[in-house]
C-alpha cells in the first residue's frame, strides 16, 4: 500500500473502532486533549490516581503521558499505567512537554523513555533537541546537538531509542529509524493557540489506538492537525481571529475524511 | 401546578436567585462546568482543599460532586464538604463518572452514598447499572442489572437509596422512587463534546440550588441541556462541526427562557 | 509621555519581546489564561511543582499567583517560585481569588503578600476589601473596610502594601500610592463567562513582563480586557450568547492594536 492509502486508511480504523485513549496529562489543556480525541473519532479517557491507573489502561487502546504540568503524584502514575500498559501491548505515546527546560522534566523524560520505551515520542524541534542531548551525555556522541538537520536527529534519535520520533514544526518530520517521512501542511497561526502541540499528540494516541502501524499514525496524527489548522485558518474573515480560529480547529477535525486526508498531505516519504 | 409549569417555574428561580454552586469536581470539564452554571444563571465556585471546603460549602446553595479525575486528597474533600453540606441542608448532587470501570471509583461512589446519601445522583445507563449492581451485591437481588427497562432501575434504585436517580441517555429518565418522567429531547451530537454529561450534572445543581423540589430540578436541568443541544445542532451551517456546536451551546443554555422550557420539552410524566 | 502613549507603547513591547509568564493558578480557568496570553503576544508557561518551579521562573519576565483552587501543594510552590523571582527581580502579579470568603484563602493571601511583596495585586471590590480588612486587623485603622471609594481604597492600601493595586469592576481603579487611574471600559457581560478576572490578572502580567512600569501595565492590562469585552459585545448578533462572546472575546484581545488602546481607553488620570 502507499503511504497516502495507509495514512488514509488509519482514519477509516479511528471512525470504526472508536478506540478510548487513556491520557495522564496536564491540566492546562486536558480538556482540547479530550475534545479532539472525540472530534476525530475516538473516545478519551483521563484518569490519574495510581490506585485505578493499572486498571484504566486495561480498556485502554493506547495510553498518552504528557509532563505539560508533571509533579511526583502523577509522574508515579505515569510509570504504573505504562508498565501496566507495556505488559498489555497497549502502545505508550510521551509529550515531553519542556524537557530541557528544568531538571525535573529532563530527569522525568529520561525516566519514563528508560523505563517505558514509549511507542512514539512527539515534541518540537528544542525538546527533541533536548532529547538527543540527553542520548549525548548517556552516550557521548557530543556532536549530535548541533545538528540542523530534523530529518537527521529524527532518524538516529529513534534509532537509539527504539521510539518513533516526531518532530513537529514548520516541517515536520517522523522517523522510525529507517522511514522518515517529512510533512509540509500546517500555519504559523497553531502556534498562538495554546494546546495544539498537546492536541497533536492525542490525536497520534488515537491513531497508535485503531492502527498496529504507529509510524503511519504518528503521520496521520501530524498531519491530521496541520490540515486543520489549514482549513480553520483560511475560513477566518475579516475580524475574526484566535478564538474563532480555536472553534473552527474542532470542526475541522471533525470534518476530517480519509479522502483529504490522501489528498491534502504534502508528504515527502524516504 | 402541572409539570411543565414546575419546570418552566424553576428556571425563573434560577434567574431569580443566582445559586451559588459549589463544585468539587475533574480538571477536565471544570472550565465548562462553571460556564455553563453562568450561563443559565448561577454562580459556580470550585474549591476542593480539605482546610476550606466546609466553609466554602457554608455560602452554596448546592454541592456538585463529580468523580471524574478522582484521587485520595480530593475525595477526602468531598467527604468534608458533604458531611458538612448535609449538616446545613445544602442539597448534594452527585455524577458517579465511570463508577464500574475500577475499583476506585466503585468503592469511591458506595462511601459517598453511604456516608453522604446525596439528593440527586446522575449518570448515564452503564453508570447507573454499576451503581445497581452495586446495591445488588449488598442486597443480593441478582437480577436487577439485567433488567433493560431503564425506568424500572431509576425508580427501583431512587427508592433502594433514597435519592432522585437521573439516567441521561436517548431517552432521559428522572425518578425519586415513586414518581418517574421519561425526557426525549437531546441530539447524539451532545456525545461528540467532553463534558455534556458533567454540565447537565452542573445544570441539575444549580436547579438544585434554587428550588426545594429535587425532581423537577433533575428534570429541569437535563432538559435544558437537551434543548440547548438541539437549538445549537439545527444552527449548524455546511462545513460547521463540533467547535461551532460547542459555542452555540453554551449560546443557546445562555438564551433559555422559562417559556422554551415549558413548551419544547418532551416529557412524559406518570 | 502621556499616559495614553505609554499604554500604547506597552502594548508594542508586549508584541516585540513576547515574554514568557510563568503561572502558578487554578485548574478552572488555566486554559483561558494561557490563551489569553498567546493572543496579547506573550508565552504562558504553567508549571507548579515545587522541585521545577524556581528554576522555570528563571527563564520568565513576569510571575503570576492566582489562588482560585489553592492546595497546600501549590501554596508552597507559589512561595517558593515568589521568593526566587523577587531574587531575580521578577515582577509578581497577585489574584487573591475569593479572599475573605474562608480562613485558608485569607490567611494564605496575607502571607503571600508578606512574604513576597507582590508588584500588582488585582481583584474584584469585595477581595480588595477583604484585604484592606486584613491590613485593618494588622493595623488597627477599623474605618478602613466602610470607605466606599474604590480610589481611596486602592490608594491607602497600595500605599500601605507598597504594591501597586488594581480593582477591577464597573470602574477599574488602578493605583501605585502616589498615582490614581480611573477606567470605565467593560460591559457587564464579562461576568458572566467565568475566569475574565483571572485573565485580566495574566493580561496584567503579560504587560508586566514587558515593561518596567508596572503601574502601565496594570492599567494597559485591564483596558485590553475591557475594550475586547465592548467589541466582542456589540459583535453579538440574535440568537448569539455567551459561547460566541467567549470566541470573540479572544479574538478581539488578538486584534487589539496600540492603536485602539490609546484611543478607545476611558481614562480618568490623576
Amino acid at each position: 500500500m502507499e503511504i497516502r492509502e495507509k495514512i488514509s486508511t488509519s482514519l477509516s480504523l479511528v471512525k470504526e473502532k472508536n478506540p478510548l485513549i487513556h491520557h495522564i496529562t496536564n491540566y492546562v489543556t486536558v480538556n482540547d486533549c479530550a475534545n479532539i480525541v472525540l472530534a476525530i473519532g475516538g473516545s478519551p479517557v483521563m484518569a490519574d490516581d495510581r490506585e485505578e491507573v493499572a486498571e484504566m489502561v486495561g480498556f485502554a487502546s493506547a495510553l498518552v503521558l504528557n509532563i505539560g504540568t508533571l509533579n511526583s503524584r502523577t509522574v508515579e502514575s505515569m510509570l504504573i499505567a505504562g508498565l501496566r500498559a507495556k505488559e498489555l501491548g497497549v502502545p505508550i505515546i510521551l509529550d515531553p512537554v519542556g524537557v530541557g527546560a528544568t531538571k525535573l522534566r529532563t530527569n522525568t523524560t529520561a525516566r519514563l523513555i528508560r523505563e517505558l520505551k514509549p511507542d512514539v515520542i512527539r515534541g518540537n524541534m528544542s525538546e527533541i533537541k533536548a532529547l538527543a542531548g540527553l542520548e549525548v551525555a548517556i552516550k557521548g556522541v557530543d556532536s549530535l546537538a548541533d545538528e540542523q538537520d530534523s530529518a537527521v536527529i529524527a532518524k538516529k534519535l529513534a534509532s537509539e531509542l527504539g521510539s518513533i520520533i516526531a518532530i513537529t514544526g514548520k516541517t515536520d518530520v517522523v522517523s522510525d529509524g529507517s522511514q522518515v517521512c517529512l510533512l509540509n501542511n500546517g500555519h504559523r497561526i497553531l502556534g498562538d493557540v495554546t494546546g495544539t502541540g498537546c492536541m497533536t499528540t492525542s490525536l497520534v494516541g488515537t491513531f497508535c489506538g485503531a492502527t498496529k502501524d504507529h509510524f503511519i499514525a504518528a503521520v496521520a496524527g501530524i498531519i491530521s492537525m496541520s490540515l486543520a489548522g489549514e482549513m480553520a485558518q483560511v475560513s477566518l474573515r475579516h475580524g475574526e481571529g484566535i478564538g474563532t480560529f480555536r472553534a473552527r480547529l474542532f470542526d475541522s477535525i471533525y470534518n476530517l475524511t480519509p479522502d483529504i486526508l490522501a489528498k491534502e498531505g504534502k508528504i515527502d516519504y524516504e
